[in-house]
């Protein structure tokens, strides 16, 4: 018995809203649609705790972020910002230096637990995709967007180099370094079709309702199957990324010489011999 | 006098048919049109022969990879390969853990050959190519399809991580990160169009005789040019994709330093020159 | 008083022109145009200077590089290479490799120095890019062309692996690797439309006047905006290629602990609280 | 007004007695004397507890680690780990191994905070240091011991392969591979003659109160220098160690550039004119 | 039934004499006492197939290295090597450097499956080990030697940086830069004592027969333990070197969620616990 | 005809002293007597013109670093620094620390030029070496030292982590990690009979005059051998050092695909084969 750490997490929150479509699919909204879905202090600290539980609640097998009201995030929420970042405290710079590196190491820890965490997630961007937004997005799995969606590298507008992700995972998720480098350096505005055909988002939806509904599809067909694949699947595409092939290789196969021993892999080689889908077998927790 | 290494090979071989179209290019067929060019145990070391033979072929100049039959290849011999993997031996979890990780290294050094032959192979694909096929074919150096093609990561279907490469050269091999995702974690079909636009393939033909038309013409272009510029280009494209781009360029500064004494040079500069194309040219072996 | 290092270099190239469209953008034009913009000693030198100079300059905040008469660049002075690599010099095979180690490490200092120079650098290509003039391209950030310009990985046609640049960068600025061995492989001319669907250039435009005037507004864009934010993301950009997430991540963030005490940050938070461009503020010299 | 995190933290461990010998040095010791320091689950948490609270305190400049009792650490707890490791749970053997994972990577942990705490630490060795023992001193920066000391990396005596730091840290701690080999092959116990000679410790004394007399010499050497300088040296110490020399001297430049900027230069510089010791001098905080 | 590899192997070499001290400790002998145990064609080949077959011989779980009659071995013989690397065949400088790149990395293989054999492998020296002798000792786990031993990098002398170990593989196993640049730049001879303070060997005995009972002995304790400790400890104490810490720490506990599940780990903590030797136990052989 | 660059060198210098004790062997003093050696900015610039010319002059094989007066040197001119970096120039704290980046790496560059000349350094070090004085000796290939010699680390005492080498470098050239961090963390003083037993010098002399002649005897050992050997060897040494194994091992069998082919070697090993020293031959500038 006992509460899943999804339906613990479910009242704590302020800026996210978190609910259960189904029984192993998170879907994670940001949500302060008033306030255009800034991040601000509260939302920094939220998005830590919730996936460190989604990574460890056995039920979520896969997740969808997505934004509530008219846009997906404007970005930072920028008063909040210069309360905190502009100004810095310190006896000289090296020490104010100190604890602007301590800030910014958290703030990136908020994106990169969501690389962390093993479950898929997918994010779902409607409207405007800005700034933090953007850092966000590059560090999920898999990108959907609304055919009015744009995205903006914002960083470069309010003097500083994105520091949050976006420099660092924006040239390894899109095949254009030219772009990237025009978008990261002229804060230029990014519009669905090419984001799509830059590879940024992998689909393009006609509204926020289709693709709400295609999000769940994909996070549905990633829950339905067996989660000793799947969350092995992430953690060894992103292990690939920072790797040489060569590395890649030594790492998957020390990880599959006992991944293979999984139930799931009989059951699955029976789905596919009986010409169904694996989602008609049932996983155990992991 | 004496037979070819590409000769000797011919006889020997069950699931690969290998021929020579020209002098200078070898074509391998997956041949087992009657099950769907599945790979089973033959399977796997004929690959490893064959290729390393072709690598010290000097005759050989470039390969063209197809299959036979309606399709390229719907990847593993799942029976063949349940009566293996899922067979394992040993005394305790220790053991057969150490035992699937010689297997898995063993299959990955499969694709892995084509890699290090330093002839360019052209991997032409119709019909399907399903699992273990797209492991082989992001080994391979440039990759056509019939508009007929699909393309499926099909690992997470049968309740694994692909281990024998699509996880580790997909993403270095196509220019969108949310598709490689989408793809390997939810082993949907991607077809022709989307092969092409997303820099897949760099190629789509109509059908299968005008692919292997084209395979063929892409490989005479290749093989009608100095082996030293060529093979030379292969091994250090491959050496920049797991480098930096300091350490790529400090090692073919160190290759160049022979290579470029070659013969090929003034011979291909002189072609230049004439205004004629280097292929009018005839170098030695290499 | 005093002149900038732009207005000292001016003077002194034979081919390159150089000059300040705007304060802050400077212009660097291939300038051979009766010999098709090919690359001859003197030119190899010039690009030094000319760079090293650019980035010491504060005055300069973006550059521009073009192409003088029909075409881009015809890539390598066949000639004046034959007459320099073709001759090499030195007691025995080792001794003559030692040299040429020397001059590739050289040649290919010319093109780094593009990269190592802070100030973002857009190129502007039309007519022909062929050879070394591909390697050069890739060590620019952001790339537009027009409708009538192509692209050739020249090298192996006369005989060599490229060691200037194209290998190591071009699969780094491009999503399709089998496109990039076609091309490098075959020598095959790449159009203006599939430069722009591989990602190479971001923009592609009807002919050099508009594309010329579309240089320098991107440049101006960047120009305008906080030094201290643009050459950040540029030094940020390039060390994420080079390195993990997770060294991109620590690397900006020690980057960041003094860069974001600088007054731009103020001042363009500011204008963005006022609903204005960034461009509307002025930033001190870097 | 305000308690310190170290005076928080006292009262609160089993394992860790905390306490400060001066108002800039933290000693922490391993104090389950009557289990001969033997590390249990409880351990490992207040471990984690410990270092990550030294991290945050400001008034903490320098740490001493010893082990109270007879002996330093009789590594772990044989039993307790027994009855958490060797239970796993799970339904079958790949999720039985991804809950292992997890706890290897938790235990590692204990030991990394060592290492991620940017305050030197000194560890005082004196008896038997056993097992996890060696794991957890090869995470600290300065090693010291007495004449009576001996090191055993016991792991392989218990069937595994040490996970914890010992095999991934000694052969960088340590100068002889060859030691470092025969050590974590064959368990044998090393004296303090040769943990001096191979470069494990870097002093010796004839007993332990000598010892921790020189222990709080070093760690008073270290908590009267300006933190600025003793805790960069610290970190980037740690990141040349796993990087390149070219990585490491980028990174050092760009750490500098603010941290130049401390008054604590001036300061320090000027006693080295007046020929006094930096420790006359005061430094603020960190 | 069968022989076991080891037997197997026993009757077919001409430069090595293997045989079996114990069930599975096999005695590996370089065995051309009236050539100083010159390296020729032969040797390079026969030590390919001999480790690679210890590798495969589950009765194998430790190496002894050793050489017959007067001293450890010469080298490399030079008339051999005269007659194969000094007599280049290809039709230009790049065909001649093409071929001896492959040479050169056929002979690096040859001392590289010492370090891929996962059982650990002691090397015991006596008399002279000279040249291409101690690009192989390098590769050897543990390294003993007698009073009368001595060393010598002997490359430089024959006019080439050595390329089959030493220079990649000394830095890493001792201690001093400034030693090993002595070494090698100077072809020096290096006597005992200094091999042991400098932490190249771990051991220096009296005589031949004292170092052989010694490294039995050592040998002894190694194939006395759990095959999966130690086998495990050997591979990741090689990842760990060529590695960062983080990447090892990582590596290691990947490795170990499966390997943890051995039975060995609940035999050999009996025997702990019971203050037995963990020799005292019977493991399964790997 | 025409001077060396040696001899060019040596009218222009004000803090070193340049001079020939051998055709081949350049000896390089520190020559600020009056100022214990102290490097101000004059020496800073001068070193890097040295080595960039002893790096080009053929006639140079072998270099010999000595301190003129009473001391090898007491390191940076505090007075002069201070002058220099404590006045940093700029309008805001990112712009000041931009500009003491620029200076930082072009400090390191005046000791990098040591590791990028491939001539080998041997530093024979007298009296003290303090501060940036340890940076220089760890750039440099072989330590020697006299027995009334010592070295301190000395950085940390003037308020700043030691930025020109020291932290890269000493970790990788001695073997005692605990040693490096003691060294680095107090500014204790280590005499020769530590800097010896840890490995950082490879001898102890029992003065200056013994010192030098010892000094010019390995540098003549170097200079008579072939200088295809004996910088292949220090570059891939060099290389070895910041690269996996298998890394190094490719990088030498590129490099010597072509050096193999010098007449050195024929000359070399028929001096071997007459069992005469390689001194005894001839070998061709490079």
């Amino acid at each position: 018995m006992g509460i899943s750490a999804a339906e613990r997490f479910e009242g704590l929150t302020n800026c996210l809203n978190s609910n259960r479509p189904t029984e192993s699919i998170t879907h994670v909204e940001l949500h302060r649609p008033e306030k255009r879905n800034a991040m601000n202090s509260a939302f920094w600290s939220e998005m830590v705790t919730c996936f460190n539980e989604l990574s460890e609640d056995p039920e979520c097998r896969a997740v969808v972020v997505s934004g509530a009201g008219k846009l997906f995030t404007a970005g930072i929420d920028l008063m909040d910002m210069m309360n905190n970042v502009l100004q810095p405290e310190g006896d000289d710079t090296a020490r104010i230096s100190w604890g602007l590196k301590k800030k910014i190491r958290k703030f990136q820890e908020t994106f990169s637990v969501i690389e962390k965490c093993p479950k898929p997630v997918v994010v779902a961007i409607h409207g405007a995709c800005v700034g933090a937004g953007v850092d966000m997005i590059t560090a999920c799995d898999i990108r959907l967007c609304t055919q009015d969606a744009w995205f903006q590298v914002k960083e470069v507008d309010i003097g500083l180099a994105a520091d949050v992700g976006t420099l660092q995972r924006l040239p390894k998720v899109i095949g254009s370094q030219s772009l990237v480098n025009e978008l990261a350096l002229t804060a230029r505005k990014m519009y669905a079709d090419e984001a799509k055909s830059s590879g940024l988002v992998s689909r393009v939806f006609a509204d926020k309702e289709a693709m709400m509904a295609g999000a769940l599809e994909i996070a549905g067909e990633i829950a339905g199957r067996s989660p000793v694949a799947v969350q092995g699947t992430k953690i060894n595409l992103i292990y690939a990324r920072n790797h040489s092939v060569a590395d890649g290789l030594d790492y998957i196969a020390t990880w599959n010489m006992s991944m293979l021993q999984t139930e799931d892999l009989m059951k699955s080689a029976q789905a596919a011999l009986e010409k169904k889908s694996p989602k008609t077998k049932t996983y155990s927790k992991l």
